[in-house]
């Protein structure tokens, strides 16, 4: 592996790598996820600027296939009705940030199909695993149980599909090396209750008692089912999430006790 | 009037001048529109990135209000019925340059939401008027009938919404003085056959039996219909394209008469 690097936000630095590296294949991952800041970060605007910026000069250099992170937050959350299919749920974000990842799309698959070259767009749920950053949900929960603190939650009726980081990686790396093209839904197709996630994390630290059900309210907005159709995954790109919820919490719950 | 000079494909040297000017209003009108090729101009990616830049620039030195360049080219061509509305009809872009504008505008409306701004998006129809730039429709008949050479044309059979560029200009301006937010369709309201735009011509040129109605095929992909509502440009803008087709005509041939 030979890396080569440069701030994609710097556009022409950019453009600079990937005509030195001159790849077949892009997998385009990076944007703003700061926990909790990230449904309204302005700097999102920068990211759909660099993300075509660099589709277009991965294009201008003879790159034949590239695979770009989309988000569950593209899917209308107001009509949701059943999973989310890639090509019968309609569109409608409801965020700055979905706004941003479907404006994006559209121009990425317009320009790739008319320059002739591949183009997929895997949309992420929710995920977990070793390494979350700490204000996200698992983490929070987990490292407040093995910290012996009380973890204030909401009822946790809300179903989701939850991936391990793991297997969202190794989707998008088949992805990559299939021939699907468009949008395609990274995820389980194994939709659980957020009450089931956290009483996974409670089974593995031992402190299910700290948990004070319904302490929070459900943030406004969020719909009460959120949860993928992965049809296109399994039959066109060949890939099924393999990690069990209960082993792969327990996994990321053993690397918040040694750590994080 | 204090000129200001940028290359706004040039995101550094454009934020500069707008730091520089911290104006109040931003009216964004540039695009690739060269006829013949804007439809499927790569460079239209560009714009995406630039005019996004270029707003987040403005809003970031206290902007209040923008008004952006939008295109009849955003509604689904293939789902038209009647007029075009802002609110009613079906989005939908089929070419590269329409979906760059639509996502341009999902993202623009959603930061400038964000960011308490106010911001309005102006869809332009079809235009004519002197100076147009000689491939299109209105030039190329003229001054073929005015050099007394033969102009082959469709049946002319396409119903369309021709406005004068001077009532397109003063509509951008007073959408801009205006408050009215998201999409507003810049045109006449007047639909019109082109064979009745080509028949002006004639009249204003004198050499009608020049032109060979029919020899040319309709453009695949382009709609029978493509006219605009134009409800909230006179209600909530309280303007009016006001320049009679016919008078416009002459005046547009007059120009070329005088070499353009």
């Amino acid at each position: 592996v030979v890396w080569h690097r440069a701030d994609l936000l710097d556009a022409p630095a950019a453009a600079e790598v990937v005509a030195q590296v001159r790849a077949e294949l892009l997998l385009h991952l990076a944007w703003d996820v700061t926990p909790g800041a990230f449904w309204t970060a302005p700097g999102n605007v920068r990211w759909v600027e660099a993300s075509l910026a660099l589709l277009r000069a991965f294009l201008d250099g003879g790159g034949a296939r590239a695979v770009l992170a989309g988000t569950c937050a593209e899917y209308d959350w107001a009509a949701l009705q059943g999973p989310c299919r890639e090509l019968g749920t309609p569109l409608g974000p409801h965020t700055l940030y979905g706004t941003c990842k479907h404006a994006t799309r559209l121009v990425a698959q317009a320009l790739a199909a008319q320059r002739g070259a591949s183009l997929a767009w895997g949309r992420i749920f929710h995920l977990y695993g070793p390494g979350e950053q700490a204000g996200r949900l698992v983490p929070s929960v987990a490292r407040a149980l093995l910290a012996g603190e009380p973890v204030r939650t909401s009822d946790g009726s809300q179903i989701r599909d939850f991936a391990h980081v793991r297997d969202v990686a190794a989707g998008f790396a088949a992805l990559l090396d299939s021939d699907a093209q468009g949008p395609v839904n990274i995820a389980t197709g194994r939709p659980v209750s957020v009450r089931a996630v956290i009483e996974a994390i409670a089974a593995a630290t031992g402190n299910g008692e700290l948990i004070e059900w319904g302490a929070l309210d459900r943030v406004p907005g969020e719909p009460p089912e959120l949860f993928a159709d992965v049809t296109r995954m399994r039959e066109e790109v060949g890939f099924t999430a393999g990690t069990d919820l209960a082993e792969g919490l327990r996994e990321t719950v053993e690397s918040w006790r040694r750590g994080g």
